[in-house]
Formats: C-alpha cells, sequence, structure tokens
C-alpha cells in the first residue's frame, strides 16, 4: 500500500532549520515525487517560541523540544546543535521509533557510538552528510561509494573559517592577529572562536571522517590537535618562496606496520605544494581529498557552511530515509568491524620544514646537518639566508616519522649554534611513504 | 534469517573484470563484513574462453554470456561493453531477477529507458556508477546526495584522453595532428578514435548526468556534440592569452524560460577562465562541476579510467545492490517525472570568443561591431592584432543565445573587411545568465 504522507520535525529554527523548511515548502512537489509520498512538516522546535522567525509557520512553532522529538514522526531532524539537550532529544526519538537525520558534528565525535547503538536497537537510520563539509557529498560516496574499495588517507579543508584566514595570509601577506580580527568583524566565527582557530571544530569533522573511512571507532579525544594561531607571515612568505601553501588540514591515515596497523588522525596546519588540488582551495572553500586503494587520487569541492548548502546536505539524508520508510529498508548503519586502535602522531609519516636562526660561523651547518642525522632524518633542501645577526637556514625534510621528526627539532633547540627555531611545519602532498 | 552468501556473475573479463575479480578475492574479508555475507562468485563469461586469463580462476571461465546472465544469480555484473549482446544479456539477467551493476555508458545513453523499465518490471537494482568518469563517486551523490536540491547545471571533463591532449596541446603549444598521434602511440585512443575526438564518448555520458540531473529522460540523439579536431594551436594560444584554457565539456542545464522550459546537452570544445576549477584538470583525470540551487558550486574530481579505478565504483555499486539483496530492500530507481523537453542547443546562453582574420583598412571594427550589433550580442572584449595582411580581431562577447551568437558569425562570414573565420569557440565558467 503506497503510504499518504512522510511525516518531518524540527529541532531547531536557525539559518539551516529555516532554509530546511522553505525548500521543504518551496520544492514539495519534488520531494513528493522523489520519496513516493508527500513531506508533512509536523512541528519545528525552537529555543525562544516568541521570537518572530520568517519563513516558518507560526503554527508549527514550539520550544518544547523534548515533546518534538519524542512525538513518533517518521523523521526527526536535528539543527540544534551541542552535547545537550540535542542527545536527550535524539535519543527520544530513536525511542519513539523516528529515524534521525542530524549536522551536529560536536555530538557525533564525542559520543556517535552511543547514537549508532540507539539506532541499531530501535531499527532507524541515523545520516548525517551535513555534519562535515557542509553542502558537499563526501559522507554517502565514502559510506556506500567506495564500500568496495580500501581508502588509504583522507585529507580535508573542512574548516571554512581558518581557509578564508589562511587565504587572506597568504595572497596579502598580513598577519595572524589582523585577518582574526577581520574574521571576527565579518562574523565568521563562532561565538567560541577556539573552535575554529584553535582546529577543534576540524578535529570533530576528521573523527568523524575516520571512523567511516576506516569503519572503525574514532572520537574526539583521539586527534591530535593544533591550530593556526601560531602561523606567522613569515611562514607563509617561506612557504611561497618554496611554492608550497599552507593550509589548515584534517588528515586521518591508515598505517600498516609490520607489527601493528591502526589509525592516525589529526589537524595541523600543513604546508602544500601549490600544485595539489588543495592547494588552489581558496576563501571559505572546503575540500576533502581522498585516497583510495583502487578509485586513486578523489576530491570533493563545495562549501561547507551556510543555511542552504547545509540545508542541501540534510535533505538529501531526509529525501533517503524517507524513501527508506516508504519501502520499510534501512540505510547502512554504523561499520567498526576492522576495530584498529588510533595511533600516536609520532607514529604518522611525513615531512616538516623547519626555519632556524642561527649564530653566523662556520660549521653552523655541519652541526644543524648532524642533528638531522643523528635521528634517521634525511634532509630534501636546505636554503641559508642572510649572514650576521640575520643568518637563517630553511631546511625541508624528507619523510621520516613524526616522533623522529620532533625529536630532531628539541635536539636543534639544545644547539648552541641555533639561537631560536623560528617555524616548524608539516609537509604533506609531496612524497609518498 | 541472515543470508549465507550472496552470489555474483561477472559478463566480460577484460581489464576492469580482472581487477573486479582480483579486489572481490584479496578483500573478501571486507566484503564480507560490508555486506553482511559473504559475496561467491559463479562466473566469469569472455568472449574467447581459450585465452590465458592471470587474476581469474580458470573454473569460473566460460564464453556463455547469455547462460551466466540468465543464471539467477543475485547480482550480474556487466563489462562486456557496446549495445549488443550486453543489452540482450541485462534482460536476461533481471528477467532471471538479478540486479544489475553496468559500466556500459553506450547502452545506457542509447536505451537506458528500457533496462530501467526492465529492473522496474523484474523489481531488481540497476546501478551504474562506473558509466560516468569512472572512479569519481558522482551517479550516487546526484541520484541521492542531492535528492533534496536542485540541479542547475552540470559541467564536466569525462574522457580522460582528449583531457590528455588538449594539456598537451595548451603546455606544448604543439598542434592538434602530433597530439593525436602521441595519444594514439601511447594506446589511449579507443579502438573507433572518433569516439573520443569526436566527443561520441563524451556525448553518451552527458546524456546519463543529464537525466540524473534533472529527473529527465535523455538519450544520446539528444545531444549537441562536436569534437577537438578543429581545435588549433593558434586557439590555445589566444585563449591562454586571455587567461583561459580549452577544454572539452560535457555540459547538461535546465533552462526556465517564461514560456517554455527544458534541458539543453552539449559536448564541444570550450574556453574556460584558468581560475575556474575545472581549469586545472590536467592530463587524463576528470572531474565534474555541479551547480545546484541549494548547495552552490560542488566539483568531483578523481581518475575517470583504468582498471582499478573504474573496479572500484562498480564494487561500490555491487556492494550496495548486495545490501538490498541481504535486507529484501531495493535503491532508487529511474525518475523521470519532470518530463521535460530537450531544447537545441540555439536557447543556450553562452559566450563567443571569435578569431577573425581582417582587411587592414579603416572602418573594419565598425563593421565588425554592427554585425555583433544587429544580432542583439554585446561584445566584452576586442583585440586588434597586426596590421596589412596579419591583421586580425579577437572577439569575446557577453552572454547572449546560441542561435544569435551563430546568427552573428554567418553575417561575419559575409562581410566583405572579414577575410576568413579563423575561430570560434564557446566560453563558460565566466557570467552567470
Amino acid at each position: 500500500m503506497a503510504r499518504e504522507e512522510v511525516t518531518v520535525a524540527l529541532l531547531g529554527g536557525g539559518t539551516v532549520g529555516t532554509s530546511v523548511v522553505e525548500l521543504l515548502t518551496e520544492h514539495a512537489e519534488d520531494f513528493r515525487e522523489r520519496i513516493g509520498a508527500p513531506v508533512r512538516l509536523t512541528a519545528v522546535a525552537v529555543r525562544d517560541a516568541g521570537k518572530a522567525r520568517p519563513g516558518i509557520p507560526s503554527e508549527l512553532i514550539t520550544d518544547d523540544a523534548v515533546a518534538v522529538a519524542s512525538s513518533g514522526v517518521d523523521i526527526v531532524v536535528e539543527l540544534m546543535g551541542g552535547i545537550e539537550p540535542a542527545r536527550e532529544c535524539i535519543l527520544a526519538a530513536m525511542a519513539a521509533g523516528s529515524s534521525v537525520v542530524t549536522a551536529n558534528k560536536a555530538l557525533l565525535a564525542e559520543d556517535g557510538a552511543r547514537l549508532f547503538k540507539a539506532a541499531e536497537q530501535h531499527e532507524v537510520d541515523l545520516s548525517f552528510e551535513a555534519s562535515v563539509a557542509g553542502a558537499i557529498p563526501l559522507l554517502r560516496p565514502l559510506r556506500e561509494s567506495l564500500a568496495g574499495d580500501r581508502v588509504r588517507k583522507v585529507m580535508g579543508i573542512v574548516n571554512g573559517t581558518t581557509n578564508f584566514m589562511l587565504t587572506k595570509m597568504d595572497e596579502e601577506g598580513v598577519e595572524y592577529a589582523d585577518v582574526f580580527a577581520e574574521a571576527d568583524a565579518l562574523g565568521y566565527l563562532e561565538s567560541d572562536p577556539s573552535l575554529d582557530v584553535d582546529g577543534h571544530d576540524a578535529a570533530a569533522k576528521a573523527a568523524i571522517l575516520a571512523e567511516l573511512a576506516f569503519h572503525t571507532r574514532v572520537t574526539l579525544a583521539d586527534v591530535h590537535v593544533e591550530g593556526i594561531a601560531d602561523v606567522t607571515a613569515d611562514d607563509m612568505a617561506a612557504a611561497r618562496d618554496m611554492g608550497f601553501v599552507i593550509k589548515l588540514l584534517a588528515i586521518a591515515e591508515k598505517i600498516d606496520g609490520s607489527e601493528d596497523s591502526g589509525v592516525i588522525v589529526r589537524v595541523h596546519p600543513t604546508m602544500l605544494p601549490r600544485t595539489h588540488p588543495l592547494a588552489a582551495v581558496r576563501e571559505s572553500f572546503n575540500a576533502v581529498f581522498v585516497e583510495a586503494d583502487a578509485a586513486g587520487q578523489l576530491m570533493f569541492y563545495g562549501r561547507g557552511a551556510g543555511g542552504h548548502p547545509t540545508a542541501s546536505a540534510v535533505l538529501g539524508d531526509l529525501v533517503a530515509a524517507a524513501r527508506n520508510r516508504v519501502s520499510g529498508s534501512r540505510g547502512p548503519g554504523e561499520s567498526t568491524y576492522t576495530a584498529l586502535p588510533v595511533l600516536p602522531i609520532g607514529r604518522a609519516y611525513t615531512e616538516y620544514y623547519v626555519n632556524l636562526d642561527v649564530a653566523d660561523r662556520p660549521g653552523v651547518l655541519a652541526s644543524v646537518a648532524t642533528a638531522f642525522a643523528e635521528n634517521g632524518v634525511s634532509i630534501q633542501v636546505v636554503h641559508q639566508e642572510g649572514h650576521g645577526d640575520d643568518a637563517g637556514l630553511v631546511v625541508r625534510t624528507h619523510l621520516a616519522t613524526d616522533a623522529a621528526l620532533e625529536a630532531t627539532v628539541e635536539q636543534l633547540r639544545g644547539l648552541d649554534t641555533v639561537r631560536r627555531v623560528v617555524g616548524v611545519m608539516r609537509v604533506e602532498g609531496d612524497e609518498q611513504p
């Protein structure tokens, strides 16, 4: 028997929620055709029910999110963000038999396992395309299109605000403090700017990507995080001189060790060759680069945030969940069968760029080169710059473990020929391990 | 009750088929976990059963494709290519209750409706991710991730061979005949090179993309096709001077007219600004740019051909079809509810680049400008070059209908001030209609 309708309730009436309501209304006929039944929006739960919300029918608005979540509709769309009450609402929705579509990266990265378990127990769908890289279809390709392949590495620009800031620093030569002030004035920063600039937002997304890519459980606490606050105009200029650009990358990779295998997930400023596809991703755009055994190199590019782009991803999930309701089936659930351990960043293979302020006297290069050699790190390029009080060395290494590179830098700091370690940054996208 | 196994039969033992068998064998445990049951390969049908095929177990090989197709396995993978006997085999497979995974762009573009209808009738899945842009997850995102959005335009580099040729012409300044010889020597060309260089391969893919993007039926015969054989080193140089690059693009777009709406699907050499994301797609890589109402601009990039990349797409489809078998459900079928007419290319809005060999005398520019004006086409840039016998005019227009631009060029050919129309090419990726 054909279904008469698919009922949907919305938790959250902000920018994305309003876009979702607008698109569901404007394109109602498309949704009916694509799903096989019309969608009926039953309620929109907001924090302040008294606030005027153009675009959302006032009779649907309520401030009782838990009641809306528990109402037993076909699909609950959670756009509140944050840990609570979002978690309570999602669990209540699933317990009431509703499939859930969410954009909540923080909750998924912190406690995704509990949500997946509840979805399994109540036999409902849990989908979250909008949680990473906004409009870019990325999680479905990872979960489904690449289901017959083995992903080796995922490397992406997944925070638009910091990419905007780094693009400005690169193209206009300005300092971090200035672009921070500009991003703040433009309203680009989260209310807690640390989520953007210290890499925590990107880290939550990295955890979600890693779990899907490697079929193993990864949480926010597993991610090594470094933000962009220490990136200087000097680093940018040095990168440019070497044909590189600096991006904040979320990187998840699988390490196949002779004794142990595992995944490493990390977020940090990274130098990329300007010829790398990710290097051309400017302003607030997002892009994710995927390396898979059979597929080779893939890239997905688009808008990472904004009301309509994020709503596009939410509605794609909504159509899939609704189709499953109509046909009585379910999408893929959590897949963590590989149960790989998360390894420390010291195990990652990477290259370093090291910028040193050195004494201007014979033997400096020899002592620096010895420090690298003693840690088993080989040098790819050395530039000697200036002399006297301005004497500098810029070193780019070959691939080595992060632990060896870190130890090298420690040793360099102790040399009396090295006045100061001016800059250290990881380099990606060049050599293959 | 859990399923004991999922049975798969393969039609075609070429490069892609061999990769499929290898990956199914090597990663058997992954497939079992991701599907929920082990995959068992029952047979591989090849044209010449006597030929040695390393990587394919000899006991599975047979030359009776129709028998294999009709064997009633869960999933038949068709990698024979061409119209017949592929069509007969696919229809036989569906009639026997098998879901079908195919990479056959030619058959889908020529007679897809019949295949979709048979899939519907026999309640099986028909999936074909590998038919367009090889390893790039593209059809699933269009069909599913963007199911809650409205696609306006799809524009892609979907033929790796011609992109390789045009990249060489751009970067090395060589003529078409030379890169054709090089591509031929490297074995990059189809056995009928016209499929590549005259745009027919790209046209089949454009038809498939257009149908999915706009939920309307589009066949190969609906696609306006122009190949790259007339692209000259002069065109390349002129493009470079203007900050453009020439790519063979497959373009599918929706036109919302005041009186009638419809889709236009076209394949032709196109000038793109070097800042456009597609401009950086070099060598044999593929990439598809999508513009959707809510999502905005998206791009998908990766390898468009090759055994392992294509096998990755085939196996992603295979896992999805197998999961559906295990859960007793089906993926989305054909969606053609918009039933939009296909409009002639004359209705498309585009810009033209026109390169004219002109008489070197006063009044030439005025007569040329008048021809544009009389057709309602406004000029964006004119360069006057050389003088005497070498006098030339390079014109770039603003957006106009292709019909008006075509009429302008016709009129220019009739002017006695114009000695020869040296080059005409459409320009994309710049202005918005």
